[in-house]
Parts: structure tokens; sequence; C-alpha cells
């Protein structure tokens, strides 16, 4: 590694982070006004709780080559150091690998929005590096035994987005619905703060550039020529799937809905990841387009079968990925200059279907992987401290309930006064006694869902705290604010 | 090129790119609230649509070198591919010039704000690509008839901002100003959002230094020494515009109105971007002064002709990128470097009338091709879709009409049930039958600036949508929410 | 100095101005929305004026060498300018050192948010470069005789943060805490805008990130190993402090107050920038933990005392700066490749007292010259424009005094009118007469704090508008919005 590569790695890492900021603002754009800086802090707790283990033993994992290491898991370079001579090319992989690792964890928190207790979300955050750092070993590790296989990601479809999507559908099919989701049919809620939303698109937009860009991790030889032509296929790409959601959204109603076009961008973004430094320019568009159109055209299917993914992140990372990896194993051509594919191409260039094999073979052991650990962690975790909010609290808000934060748009004190006029008192966090499962779903059927859908049974112990959320939700009338609209005040 | 060329080409193409993010976030916080979301959508489709017609015949008219190419225009290279040895280079032109393009069409989205309807702008940000690209060719095309010539216009005062500026004119003329914009004379109107148009505004200001110093298209030889000059003139423009704008509005009325001291900077960074790489650091400051105290000073008089641009695009753009011309052609002094100015140097060093001349003949042949050209696709496309929202939809805003985006501070139910109750129904889009321009003049006269000012006849045959227009603005009575200020929410 | 070092220089001085963007955010996020477009106006004015004076004299202050140089002061290099040979070093270093500048006043800015007037700021704005500018020489100077004996501050903990902290400190002091700030006691007001705070936090992070690495001042050599490092380190700390901070805001309260994590997060990020180059990653978790916790721990102190600081910059800036001075001293290894620290190592590390000794009197230097100056500064602007805004202005905010921005939740009008009803008009800002500080003393004790805490005595003379203020604030019944909460909205 030369001083010019570090230049670029760096600076491609720096430019990398801004794509958490960019996130954060999509999600807490794509959210209820009440939950809206508790998303952000979901993506800082990514950062520094994540950070934390990646340093700890998540690099180690996936890069380490000590004894140990195997195909299935890198060993040593734990709690990351290094000597004079070699920490410039050891740090720059780290800092690099570091914004991919936090991206993956932040793409589940997306579909985890306006439900999940942020305790137990910390210690998500702590532990979800390992569900990223030993895939991303298999693909990018030297002893990784898809990358031995011939398996081409170049930038994250599979090992970032595929991984996310995966963990994001496990995670929000474990915490159920938002309450009352679906009262209303299965249609897109609003979003709290569409300009914040747009904003974190055009933020991701221009960090995926850098993000794909970047991925040659090195500018010298021809790694140059690689970056040039990641650039166009990149933007290309998503031209073509923001044109599909152009049309898409407004030949299906006849508005232009900003939620289809965001995720169709980001579709396309998504798709054109694992191969953005081998297809063609207009290979692009195309490969775009299909991915663009695909995740939206999926997104509304999660919510018919009643998976709650408040920002379309399932769809979007895990939709998007999956087609982005078989189209490295359609489209790619051998490349002369760094032989990346090791002379394969794809199936309609004349390669044959070993490398579409590969990729398929990728998808489901990452896929695999991601829905497995996941579930492991979530019910893990649910042991502990319970994953969900209560419906108070869920009701409340997050960011009043965790933060301290008192929307405009919302009467906190004169719902808690009403509840405490009518002999009730809003449980303190403390009384709460998880894990409560059956009692959660008795509890959201009965009093939220409506008693004609009740199918099942009161459990038969009580914990001592439900009493009183029984009491609230059976008789507070929460104060309904005339003055504000609906959509983004509403308290249930 | 090298691969440090490369690196410095890259990083300020991905930089120049939050460009978008900063003109987006300026226009939607300048607008009223119930068109900041519709805005920023412009700007999302000026880079899909724009760009994808960019690759396709954009970057060849500009920069094509087939047979047939003259000083007039480029052929070849449409639907942009290269081969491996040359694609560094080429996509990386690619990659930087589709930003200037992109930004081009933006400019004049935001005069055209807050009235356009937005199936007929995604046709104008499609073929808008022809107003920049031909131009572009004759400034910086081997082939270009002003490059030969000798004109510097080193990162595109003319190029992009006269350009946009003149195009942002003719939109406003053709559009006619929003409804009741001059009601209460002709100050301006209130921001909807100030803090997000100055996050726009910094994120411009820190955009334009990219913008200004990547044009350099190169770092090795003796080129970072024009980076680092070009990085001191544009930071100094603005600060000479910004104290200028800080003093000017200050002595005006005693406060300090942001709308000013934005344009002043915006002003004085237009004006520096033609000779960014020449002027000297106390030029500088004195070129951004008098840019951004012209911009400002003319800004009023478009409003006084009822010239009716709600971002001031056309002073900022169009009068600063004039001077900035002008600018060059009194100030430089040849480059012994790289000689970019071919020996040539301005008026005021001793150089003739020579530069100056070639300079005004830049701005005349840009200014002449980006109002025709205008003026002929707004027409051309007036034809198949009215450009012009119907009174009805700009009442409601293109939030909601185009987006199905509902305001906290508006009451849309209660305006639609308001209206159905009086026995009219809201138009569907499909209702409309375009054109219909001398109704809208009509109407607008009639029910709009009042029965006093009407000075046209009621024409003959009427489209069956108007009696329901009418209607509505003749009887209904918008709702007025007493809670919140009239600034943000009015309706009309 | 090469074309690597410079694409490295600057465009690590391009993300550095988005620090700007990043501080007026978290500002405006932090104060009450009456004040949020003021807090980022303030932000541009530290651009324009702080940018003007530093090319002016600032930079000569620092870096001249003509003959009058010494240890305290540079001489030469005033309104820079540089020939073709040489200026693409010195613009290269103008435009990074600029960005610094910058900073620093900025920094004192947050503390001095929602009762500063907007003149008088400008005013200080203009003349704080001379702050900054003398010590950075005596830290990073040929001539200052900090570097000359050895002090370590790599990218600014003391020269930019500790002395902004401490101008913080004394500003305050100079301004008195905001009308009513203690009246419900000591703890931290709600945020206007806890999204627009936490962007500006995101956006400072990765800032900081470039901030760090980029003050490697160039790429090639093993400067780049230095720039990896700095690069983990970085993030190390912050990824330590924003840990500390979750755990000490949960524990303190079972919430997880977002002010506290971001000053945590800040405080980790400006203890690790003065030796971020030099430490181990492990350490910067160390030194993060305690710069985030100490920062934090620290900050409702200065609330105790009635230091008010609305942004807790005197903690994060001073606090952080001292500890990471300090933590140099202890911490670092001799570097074998650059030799920057001379050899020298910290007191762990078995290099005995002189470096913590040299890095303590770095801090005392410092800190006695930014208390000094900023002191004098402030009283002698005090002298011809009253630093501190009146009480009406207060109440009604700078938003709408200085601007003439009303916001959604306040209602103007309403509050003037009542106020003319009842004979009384707003006093015109030219009605002023500075300065009138113990009336304002006075007056703010007896009707803001309420008779009882009264213990200054009516002053002699009175200027003619106190009569107007005196009325207005003892009758007027500022009109109390029902629907809106009253953390954001309250009008005193």
């Amino acid at each position: 590694m030369t001083p010019d590569d570090a230049t670029w790695i760096l600076t491609a890492s720096f430019v990398i982070f801004t794509m958490q900021t960019g996130f954060g603002l999509l999600e807490s754009g794509a959210v209820t006004k009440k939950n809206e800086v508790n998303i952000m802090m979901k993506n800082a707790a990514d950062v520094i709780l994540g950070g934390i283990t990646y340093w700890m033993f998540g690099y180690g994992f996936q890069y380490g080559s000590s004894p140990g290491t195997n195909p299935f898991i890198g060993v040593g370079s734990f709690f990351l150091d290094s000597n004079q001579d070699e920490m410039g090319i050891v740090f720059a992989t780290f800092i690099f690998q570091l914004s991919f690792a936090t991206t993956a964890t932040t793409i589940a928190s997306g579909a985890m929005a306006e439900r999940t207790d942020f305790n137990a979300y910390c210690i998500f955050s702590l532990v979800n590096t390992l569900t990223y750092c030993i895939p991303a070993g298999w693909l990018w590790g030297g002893h990784g035994f898809l990358k031995n296989l011939g398996a081409i990601d170049f930038a994250g479809s599979s090992g970032v987005h595929l991984l996310g999507g995966c963990a994001a559908f496990v995670a929000t099919v474990v915490l159920k619905p938002r309450l009352r989701r679906y009262d209303n049919g299965t249609a897109p809620l609003p979003m709290g703060n569409p300009i914040n939303a747009l904003v974190g698109t055009f933020t991701l937009w221009w960090g995926w550039l850098v993000f794909n860009c970047g991925s040659t991790f090195g500018i010298t030889n021809d790694k140059w020529h690689y970056a040039g032509r990641a650039a166009i296929t990149t933007i290309n790409a998503s031209l073509g799937a923001g044109l599909c959601g152009i049309l898409f959204t407004y030949f299906k109603n006849r508005k232009f809905e900003i939620g289809d076009i965001i995720n169709s961008i980001l579709g396309g973004l998504v798709s054109i990841t694992a191969g953005c430094a081998f297809f063609r320019p207009g290979e692009s568009i195309f490969i775009g387009a299909v991915g663009g159109l695909f995740v939206i055209s999926i997104q509304p299917m999660f919510d018919k079968i009643k998976v709650d993914d408040p920002v379309g992140a399932i769809a979007v990372h895990g939709g998007g990925g999956l087609w982005g990896m078989v189209a490295v194993g359609l489209f790619i051509e051998s490349d002369p200059l760094l032989y990346l594919s090791r002379g394969r191409k794809g199936l309609f260039k004349g390669g044959g279907l070993y490398l579409l094999g590969v990729q398929l073979l990728s998808c489901l052991s990452i896929g695999v992987w991601s829905v497995t650990t996941t579930f492991l962690m979530l019910k893990g975790i649910n042991i502990f401290r319970c994953i969900r909010m209560s419906p108070v609290e869920e009701v409340l808000g997050a960011d009043y309930i965790e933060h301290n934060i008192r929307h405009d748009c919302f009467h906190y004190e004169d719902m808690m006064e009403d509840l405490e006029r009518k002999g009730h008192h809003i449980p303190k966090r403390t009384d709460r006694v998880p894990p409560r499962e059956e009692w959660d779903r008795y509890l959201v059927e009965k009093y939220i869902h409506g008693a004609a859908n009740t199918t099942t049974q009161e459990p038969k112990t009580k914990p001592p705290e439900l009493d009183k959320l029984l009491d609230i939700l059976s008789t507070a009338k929460f104060r309904q604010e005339p003055n504000h609209p609906r959509e983004n005040c509403t308290i249930l």
C-alpha cells in the first residue's frame, strides 16, 4: 500500500461514515414524530457499541490470520493494535471495515423502529457485530470459503445488505407489528418528516457512491480504473432505479409517493453494489431498474403477511442484495487488469453456471447465518430484558419514554394527569417484570386490535404491573388534539 | 492522467454531488411548507432524469469527437461506455461533468417553485440536458468555438450559472407569478423553514469550494498550485460577499434578513467561479463583494416587474455569472505554470480588450442559447401537459397534490369536506384538459387578484373542469387555522 | 510538499469546513426555537468576519516569519498572497488553518446563545481572530515558545478547544444567565430541536475524524501511518466516551438523555485531539472514556454556580481540552518514524515529568491568554454596543428581533397588540442607549427573578427607553398558547 492508496481509503472511510447520518435521517423521517429521536439514537448506539465490539473481536474474526483460523472464522488481531511499520495499512483497513460493520446493524434498526426497548437494543448493538464479521470473513478474508470458491461481492450486496435485510426480517417477525399498524389496511403509514427522509436519501446516495468506489481499497496500479467504473455504474443503477420508481408510483395511483421513489433508488444502489466495478454502464441502468422495481414490488407483500417493517429495510436490502448477487452471476465479464473475477464470467457472457451457483451459495449461506444468529440473539436478549416496549410505552413513544423528549404535537402532561386522575399511574420502568410475551399478545389483541379479534385466552398468572396497563388501556381517553392532523400525532 | 489525478477528480465529484442536497435544502427551506417536499423531489428528478439523458446524449454532444463534430456540437460517445484501458479517464470525466449538468437544471427548478406541474417538470428535467451540454462543449470541449477563441470559464460562471439563471428567468416569465404573490407588495415572502435554508447554504458553500478546486481536473504537475489558489479565492470571495450582504441588509432596515445574506454569499461564490484559479486573494474579496452586492441589489427589481423567482435564482446565478465572466476579462494575469489563459491578461492588467470581448461574447452566446432553448422546451412541453398547476392545486400545495403529504399546519380534510359539503368536488387530475392558458389567466385575474384588476375577457369555450374550479374559488372559505401564524400556513 | 500532500490537505480542509454546519445544527437544535436561526447566523458570521480578519492578520500573527517575529508572535504574511511557485503550499496551509480559526470562535458562540446582541457579536467575530492566532503560533509556528519547549498538541485540544472553552466561560460570566434560566432549578432546559442537535453531532463526529487525521498535514513519507493511527484513536475515543455517556445517563435517572450522550461523545473527541497520532487504540478508548465522563460530570457544576452555558461548550471544550493535553503528558510514546515528540515520552511510559509539565504550561498559558483577551474584548465592545440583548428582545427571541423570522409556536402579533393595547410600545432598537448594565441587573432581579431576590438598589439615572421596558415587564401578560407545550414555546 502506498500513501496514495491511504489517501483514497481514508478519504473514502470518512465519507462512508456520513452514511450513518443518512440512515439516521431517513429512518427518523420515516417514522412517526414520537419516535424520531429514538431511532437516531439507535444509529448512534450502533456506532458506539457495535464499534467497540468490532474493535474487540469483530475485526479479528473477519481478518485474523493467527493459528486457529479456518475457512469459517478468522482468529487473532483481537483488541486491534499494530506496530509502527504496519499501522498505516492495518488501521486504514479497520476504519474502512468498521463503517461496513456498523451499517449492517443499522439496517436492522430501521425495521425494528417504534417498538423496540432501547436497553434491549443496546445489547443487540453490542453483540450483532458477530452477525456481520463472520460472513464478511467468508467473503473478503484470506481464509474465507466463499472467497476461495470465487464468490464476488465487491462492496457488500450480500455481506452487508442481504445480511442486514435478513436480520431485519427476523427482527420484525420476533417483535410483531406496531400496535394498530394494520387497523386501516396495509398501506404504508405517513412519514413523520418527509424532508428529513429525503435529505437522508440524498446523503446515502452520495455516500454509496463513495462506498462502492472506495471498495477498490486503493487507487494505484489499475485500481483507479475500477474506481471510475464503479462510479458510473453506481450512479447509472440509481438513475435506472429512480426512473422505474417514478413511473411505478405514478401509474399505480397517479401520485408520486416519495416512499416508493426513495426505496427504488436505494434498491437500485443495493443491486449494483456486488458488481459495481465490473458491469458496463448500460447494463447498470438495467440492473438498477430491475432492482428498484423488484424492491418496491415486493415491499407491499411483507405488509400483507403482517411483517411490519416501517422503513422497508427487508425489501430494499434483502431483495436488492439478493438480485445484486445474482446479477453478478449473470452479467460480469472477466477483468484483465486486476483479475478480480479470476477469469470467470457471468451466464449471459458465456461463463456458464459456476459463478451464478457460487453467488447463490453465498446468498444462501449468509441468509441462513443471518437469520439464525439474529433469531438466537433476540430471543437470548429477551430472556434478560423484554425487547418489545410495553403497550403504554409504545403509545407514548420512545422519545418521551426513553429520552424524556416531549414533542410539540403530543400532550404528555394532559395524558399523564388524566391517567393519574382516574386513579392509575404510569408504571415506572423498574416496575416492569420481563418477560411477559403471552400477556403482551393477549393485551394487544383485546384492547388494541379490539375484542372481536381476540383468539387468545387470558393468561393465568398476571405480572403485577399489568393490572395498571390493563386499566390504563381500557379506561384512559387520551386527549386528542383538535388542531393537529391525525397522521403525525395520533396517540394510537 | 495518473492515479493521483483520479483520486482528486473522483473525490471532488463525490463532494460536488452533495451540492444537490444543498440546493434541495435551500430551495425547500425558502418556499412555503406546503411545497417543501415537492421542490426536493424536483432535485431528485434532476439527477435521475437529467442523469439518464446526460449519459445517453449529453456527454456525447459536449465531448464527443467522432466525425461530424464541429465548433458548435460534439458527436459520438452516446450511451457512454469505454474499454478497460481508458475507462478510468472517461468515467471520471463523466461523473465530474454529470454533477455540473444536473446542477444547471436544478438552478431553474428553484425559480419554478410552488406552481409547476410535476409531470411537466419531469419532462423538462429529461430534455433540459440539451440546454447545458451544447454550450458546455463550446466552453470546454476540444471542438468548442468559445474555447478556441480563448474564453475562460474555469468552473462554470457562464456554463453552469449564467446558463441556469437565464433558464430560470425564462421559466418564471412563462409560468407567471404564484397566485396572490404580489397582493401585499413585492417584499420577499417569509421562508417556510429558515434553518433548512441555512443548512443548505452551508452545504453549498463547502460544496462550491470543492467544485472550484476540483475544476483543475487533476492534481499532478502544477495543477495543485491552482487548486490551492482556487481554494483561497473561493473562500475569500464568499467572505467579501457575505460581509457586504450583512452590511447591506442591516443598513437597509436594521434587521439581518437571512435571504439577503444567503444570496449575497451565493452571489459571491458564483462570481468567483469563472476565474477562481487565477485571481489574487485580495482581488477575490473585492470581486466577491461586488458580486454579492450586485446580486442582492438587482433581486428586488425582478419582483418589481413581477418576475416571481421564489429563491432568487435569476439574480444569484444570472447576475453573479455575468459579473464573474466580466471579472475574468478585467482582472486575470497570465499563468506561467499551466498556461491556461494562453498568455492573455485582463483589461486592468494590461491585456487590452480582447479577453473581455471574448468573455462577453461567451455570455451573450450562452444567454441567447439558454433563453431560446428553455423557452422552446417549456412551450413545447406545455402542448402536451400544462406546465402550470391549476389554481386549486396551487392553493392546496404540491406536497399534497403530487405526493399525498399532509403538513401539520394545513387542514386538508376540513378543506375538502367543506368543499364537498358545498356541492363541489376537487377535480381529479385526469379531469384536467390542458392547455387552457387563457382560462388560467382569466381565472387568476378575476378570483385571485380581484375583480378590479381584470383586464381579460372571459374566454369563449370553457373546459369542463373549470366550472368546478370557478365554483371552488368563488365560494369556498378555506378554514383558517387560528393557532398557527399566517405566514407559513396561509392557504391563499 | 507534493501533489499527494496537497490532495490530502485540501480534501481534509473541505471536509473540516462541514464542521461549521455541524456546530450550527448542534447549537441551533439545543437552544429554544425562538433563537435557532440566530445561532446559525452567528456561525455564518464566524466564517465571514473571522475569515476576513484571519486573512488580514490572523495568518500573519500565527505563521509570519518576517523581521520582528519573536517567540510570542509572528510578523508578516498580512493580507495573505503568494507567488506562483509557492502558492500551493501557502494557500493550502491557509485554508486548513482557517477552518481551525473559525471553529475556535464558534465554540464560544454556543455558550453565548439566546442573549447576545447580534451586532455586538459581529464585532466579536471580527476581533476574536486575535484570541486564536497568537497561541496557535505558540503551538505550531516555527517561532512559538511552546513548540520550542516541546509541547504537543497535534490537532488542537488546547489551541482550539481549551482556548474556545475558556472564551466561552468568560463570555457566559460577562453575559450572565438567560432570563429565568434558573427559576426551576439547574437542570438542563429541553432542546428546541433534538433531531437537528443529533444530526449536528453526527456531522461533527465525522468532521472530527478528518480534522484529526488531516492534521498530519500531508500523506507522503510516513505521514500516512500517522493518519491511519489518528483515525482509529479518534474513533475509539468517541466509542469509549459514548459508552460511558450512555451508562452515566442511564444510571443517573433511568433515561437516556441525549444532551449527556452528545456531550460525552464530543468530550471524548476533544480529549483525543491533542495526541491522536500517538496513542494506542486501547488507550484511546480509556482516554476518551475518562474525557467523556469528566465532561458530563463537571457540566452540572457550572449550572450550580449559575454559569449559564446553553450547549455545554465550557465543559466539553474546556474540560475535554485540558484532559487531552494532560493525557499526552501521561500516555504517549516516542514516535520513531516522524520523530514528532522529539523522543519524549509520557509519564506512564517512563518519560518523566518534563512533557507533562510542558503540556500543563501550555494549558496555563493558553487559558490565561484566552480568558484575558476575551474579557477585554467583550468589555471593550460593550462600551460601544451593549452585548446583552434587552429583556424584551430576549423574551421575543433573536430570530424575530434580529432576523424578522416568526416561528409557528409563538404569537408575536398577539404579544405586540397586547402590549400596544396596554399603552406600551416595543422600543425600537434605535431607542436603546447602551451601556446600562446596572439597570439590566436591577431590572432582571426585580421583574424576572422576582422581588424577593432583589439585592440591588434602583440605579439613579434612568435611560429613557427603560421606562417602557419596566412597564412592559411589570404589566404585560404574554398570551400563553394553550395548544403548544410549554418547553419549546415559553415566552419567559
